[in-house]
């Protein structure tokens, strides 16, 4: 039987979502309840894709086949044995040709930033900038990015893809009490793309560039010539889509 | 020269405000940083009461003693200096028999509850409890407990005081998105205090008991009536006035 899990972890002290040796990783936790369960066979689970180090969740999603059990027992017995920083919020039965990764259609990632006063309660969960941005000027620049487009510019340097085009469908900007959350609704990211983004916003957002650099830098399909990837702390994967 | 500091914590990784040899603790890093910045000359801050382990504080305030220096400096030193998880939000200069404890007119404690799903983002920051209260009940109960009383059924069993007598202004029930703040405001609290009656609020708006027990546990002033003690994960301390 193959199932879907949606399930909600604080990055803060994972070394990532993907199972690394000797390290804590989401999916390390997850399978070793879920094998503990399985009278200590194996489970392997297939995520939606990676999260990097001190990147939050709250709606990562992945497959695995299990034998048939009830389901809100399953998902009970998990929590229980899962440390307190990860959530299994649902598991739902799917086709057995279903892939948490393959089938993705849409994913949405939020980045909080601080532009109040620095909040030591916060440091893990919004990037404290503690200045003001022109927030408007950072809408301007979102639009050249919204839409489908060569994102080279704007993944890890050392990234090497066949496919560097994914489609962006909206950026969103809302403020509430000083807190600014970007959210990004897209096809899929690379790597360190939504961080990549959010370094060349706040540039621009601090008036540091002009918003139609952010063209400039697209069209360079070249991530020398952007700006800062900002930090893990401020960045969660809200939702995935199928 | 005295002058009065505001501060805020993660109280997480700290064995409480006050300093204990050989643990980390607010007071302990502060006064290390002081120290630092006055050449090594021992310096100490008087707060204006303690906070316990896991207990945060978003305007704590303490007074010490220095030399006549620029304040914004002083606080930006300060600030470089400590660690993430604390934060000097001002300094002011006050009068020379300024006292951060004796004089406190009132202070103002928060507690948070989650009656929605479980949030592992959250669990250090507000109480997980999962489950719908009846808030109206909990109103109730708070009516007996606000004005000048007595309260020894509401401090730690262990803790001898000459005065048990503290007067609550004012309790206020709030919730946003299925998180529940219950605000204090009172002349003082004992120790534990807070906790014991959130402790007895949510034994009433589970409806395991009447609001009416809330005034027999206090007439009673015998700690052993009450109930569970709540985790300090969920506090607050939000305001101390002068």
């Amino acid at each position: 039987m193959r199932y879907l899990m949606t399930f909600s972890y604080d990055g803060s002290n994972f070394y990532g979502y993907q199972v690394q040796n000797n390290k804590r990783t989401v999916q390390g936790e997850i399978e070793n309840c879920l094998t503990k369960i399985n009278g200590n066979k194996k489970v392997r689970i297939v995520g939606s894709g990676r999260t990097d180090r001190g990147v939050h969740a709250m709606g990562q999603r992945a497959h695995f086949d299990f034998k048939e059990i009830d389901l809100n027992k399953l998902q009970t017995s998990l929590n229980k044995l899962l440390p307190l920083d990860v959530y299994v919020q649902k598991i739902e039965k799917v086709e057995d040709d279903f892939h948490a990764r393959f089938d993705v259609v849409k994913k949405e990632y939020i980045y909080k930033i601080n532009m109040g006063e620095y909040n030591p309660l916060k440091y893990k969960y919004e990037y404290q900038l503690n200045k003001k941005l022109d927030v408007d000027k950072m809408k301007e620049a979102s639009k050249y990015l919204i839409g489908e487009h060569n994102f080279k510019a704007f993944t890890k340097t050392d990234e090497e893809k066949d496919d560097y085009v994914r489609i962006i469908y909206d950026i969103d900007f809302e403020i509430k009490n000083n807190i600014l959350t970007i959210k990004f609704v897209g096809s899929g990211f690379l790597r360190y793309m939504v961080r990549n983004i959010v370094g060349l916003f706040v540039e621009i957002g601090l008036a540091k560039a002009n918003s139609n650099v952010a063209k400039a830098i697209l069209d360079s399909c070249d991530r020398t010539k952007g700006f800062k990837t900002f930090s893990p702390s401020g960045l969660y994967l809200n939702k995935v889509y199928y």
